[in-house]
């Protein structure tokens, strides 16, 4: 018999890398076991060493066996798919949503992401943002506002239980407390929440370890 | 009992609406029942109008009953929940690379999708690009010929049989043809293949009924 290879999640430095937080913290809270190699950005060996194990040349990837998967929300899809712990609601209508709002921060939000990178272990007063990023901001509170009224009943996460949504937005809690964003009080009962979620604590932790070497 | 409404699909133009071809071809090569609502976009009304029915104010957005969900990929990612022709691969490795590969194009190639606007009956020669979308090509170009070398043994799309990553490159498809952009043969057969399927060629007829109004 041969036995399925344990998979292995290839990552940025957790203080920086946000694509390379929500796959991670998906497979944790998904109760999934898998092994991780940190590669550290931005120096002159970077480039090289996520090339020995993504052929696309960029983290975050998943290495099953041979194949590795690229895409922050398709490794996430994976994890729901292997998931312990469910991390798509079971409604298959909510379960659309949840996909929607995913995808929504895929695909946008570029403004906050230029404006306000994250920095998971820095805190930043009277950072400032341009009209964009204070839209992206703007559009972030309403969506989670809107997950939490519709679909939260069942938990404090944006759709209730924890979710791939909560993964996908998880850096985007932490620039919201780096950069001591303005937001709803809904919004910011949502961050604190979000950020004490096991998987998130265990990735900052992870961030603290990296700074401390 | 109550019946399910079946579902709306709620799109722009087909001739130049990139983001609504996606899941429409998706809900159609599943073999899903739906109706649509086509929005003349760039009109003075265009806004008010999707906000009848989509509260995000973007198409394309799928009605399910009082929900609307947003985001191409998400609609895609129900129709293959709901397809009675599947529309993601059965192999588990392979859905994952084939929802990496839609993931990507859902969040990515912007300078191609800014230099050449999808516009399905339009030909244009010696259309002039900048290097960002001569490299977004030259991407596409590599990515689609991985895709059939490894996963295209059953059949003659990205994965063999049609699927969620055909459906989010068919606009691509479109804009290749429509700009005459240099492509390997291997790209250029699958643009033939592709631009071919009967849910590519239903769009297509869409298109070309507006027109003719």
């Amino acid at each position: 018999m041969v036995e399925t290879p344990i998979p292995v999640l290839v990552i940025g430095d957790k203080n920086l890398s946000s694509w390379s937080m929500r796959p991670w913290v998906a497979l944790h809270a998904a109760g999934i076991a898998f092994d991780e190699v940190r590669i550290k950005l931005r120096t002159e060996t970077s480039k090289a060493e996520i090339l020995r194990h993504s052929p696309a040349g960029k983290v975050p990837a998943l290495k099953l066996g041979a194949v590795a998967i690229g895409e922050s929300i398709a490794i996430c899809e994976w994890a729901a798919e292997n998931a312990k712990t469910p991390i798509l609601p079971q409604d298959p209508v909510a379960r659309a949503v949840c996909r929607a709002a995913g995808a929504e921060m895929h695909a946008g939000f570029g403004a906050l992401r230029n404006e306000c990178p994250m920095d998971m272990l820095a805190r930043f007063a009277n950072h400032p943002i341009s009209d964009q990023c204070l839209g992206d901001i703007t559009r972030i509170d309403a969506l989670w506002n809107d997950c939490r009224r519709q679909w939260g009943q069942g938990g404090p996460y944006l759709f209730g239980a924890w979710s791939l949504a909560d993964a996908m937005f998880a850096p985007v809690v932490s620039r919201f407390i780096t950069y001591d964003l303005r937001v709803s009080p809904a919004a910011r009962a949502y961050l604190e929440v979000a950020s004490h979620h096991p998987s998130y604590m265990a990735w900052a932790e992870g961030a603290r370890a990296e700074a401390a070497i």
